[in-house]
């Protein structure tokens, strides 16, 4: 019998789907990607599909359901959004436990809908099922895109410059704070957390955004990405999958990767260093994508975008040039929910 | 506190999902029917998803993981086909506990492999993560069909014949079957249950299939039924769901309702009426649908296909006309898994 850990989820999710043949036409990206494609002719379908387990993935000590319902829906969008594709459609399927009350679904459902409005999604269906315990929400996201505009993981080339979009290691500072006052609380419970001095790393974590504003910004600048991924798992692990399904290397720059100064901050009374934040802490829903040198002039304007280094060839490995300008080999440690 | 089951699952879905507007102009149908609807132009597609709780939808007792991952994926591409449409992609999402192995998971998606070889599917994506209890299985099947040959369920017009495919309650009495040897094993751990002589309403049970050969008979036949749903939850439920959406009544004819000879005997041996099994019994995953009556050539000939009655104005309510020739209002109980 083989415990399920010793694969890891990656490993997990190759392993069980590897022997799928692709038999459809239509099916023009399946498993490997954030989201898979299929042809409809001029445009093409981009579906993605996540999984959210209360214990796993979010602690209702301290995410409001409202939040929650919002964030679900991001982390779907921000998928359909790193293929350079519009995310139009989701559904949402949800098993309850009889803890919970309709006031409670309610506010769940008011942050989903919250989501939709924002970024112009409809919910077009789903499923609502008892659990024996706790809550899963599984939403399945929906888009459409160009297919000479879409952006996969595998195209990036030697040469290529890597782009990061907004700061990186907030949403996992605003975790930590989190846990440490659900911690304070539990020994204390009079002591009422103070999260005011910290409203940006905690919304980091509570709220993230859907970067869909940079697929506007490339369709307007006539720019597609040569391979790109949202970064849900922490910088160095997107960047090893793009690496990974490209066949190339990469040279990442500390002084490239944005760091917000309260991120910096908390980093530093957490005794961490903030670059080990933004390339191993999770949850901030930017997005990693590589340009084609010709094009940098098309980014360097835009608002928010970072250059942040350089893909090699796959013979260089993929390393990091710290501030003190020492070459360390990137560890991808990403976050790991098993 | 509204407690969730004074609504129902139905009552609870239209009650989270009533205010969600519908903004996309490619959002054809969203919440409501057995799947939403995509507008690409020419095709549509057409996209459905159920969540399957371990405890809740499945008993790993005498449910075998090979036979859970197949018919995790006919529940979802019955949906596809209740459309008119034909099933090309599905996503599957799993959260599990630690107490399933890397072979478990190996023979659920072997039965995951089955259902995709047998109706021609491909996986395209999907997720897996750990669950503090038990298993979640989540799938979302996406189809493709011609925008004029979709089959809502709001389409029935009085006049319209009801057609029923295949035989029900057979799916109903193979599990009573399960249970009952589950409760004798528990009782008698030596007493191995014998299941041989009612191999037909197992199967019906752990096997199910999809009808999508169905689909396939009606575009050969140049058939479009003016309404359609899968019979996932019993057939007068899904009667009522026609009726509702459609705006109409109905009569059923109990001696038009296809009931297997294996099914009968069973029933009489739990002491149920078997009709009462065909109605009100869930899982069997045939086809309920209504046809123009002009159309009724096109449909007597074709094999697997029973006319049960007639579709009547809204007034004239919904009943049941038994072999004694007594007419009942007819009862939508469903299963209810709240």
């Amino acid at each position: 019998m083989t415990d399920v850990n010793t694969l890891g989820e990656f490993g997990l999710i190759e392993h069980l789907t590897h022997n799928f043949p692709i038999t459809q036409p239509s099916t023009l990206k399946g498993v490997g990607d954030d989201a898979a494609v299929i042809d409809n002719g001029a445009f093409c379908t981009v579906v993605s599909t996540d999984m959210l387990v209360e214990g796993i993935h979010f602690d209702l000590a301290y995410t409001p359901l409202k939040h929650l319902g919002y964030k679900s829906v991001v982390v779907n969008l921000s998928d359909i959004c790193a293929m350079n594709a519009v995310p139009r459609q989701i559904t949402v399927s949800i098993a309850i436990s009889s803890k919970y009350s309709v006031e409670a679904l309610d506010d769940l459902y008011a942050g989903i809908r919250a989501a939709c409005d924002a970024y112009g999604v409809d919910l077009v269906g789903g499923d609502t099922t008892s659990s024996p315990r706790g809550m899963v929400i599984s939403i399945t996201a929906i888009g459409q895109g160009e297919r000479t505009r879409l952006a996969y993981r595998s195209g990036a080339r030697p040469g290529d410059l890597i782009c990061i979009t907004g700061d990186l290691g907030g949403a996992y500072l605003g975790l930590q704070l989190l846990e440490r006052e659900k911690r304070i609380w539990a020994e204390h419970p009079d002591v009422q957390p103070n999260l005011e001095d910290q409203k940006y790393i905690v919304g980091r974590f509570l709220k993230p955004e859907v970067r869909l504003d940079m697929v506007d910004a490339f369709r307007q600048n006539n720019l597609v990405p040569t391979a790109m991924i949202d970064i849900s798992d922490g910088l160095a692990s997107e960047l090893f999958h793009i690496c990974k399904q490209s066949g190339t290397g990469a040279l990442l720059e500390e002084s490239g990767v944005p760091i917000h100064p309260e991120a910096q901050l908390m980093a530093l009374q957490f005794k961490l260093d903030p670059i080990t934040c933004a390339l191993n802490g999770g949850e901030d829903y930017e997005l990693l994508f590589t340009i084609d040198p010709k094009d940098t002039d098309k980014v360097r304007f835009l608002p928010d975008i970072y250059i942040a280094g350089e893909i090699l060839d796959v013979a260089d490995g993929i390393k990091l040039n710290t501030k003190g300008g020492n070459l360390h080999p990137l560890q991808a440690q990403g976050w790991k929910h098993f």
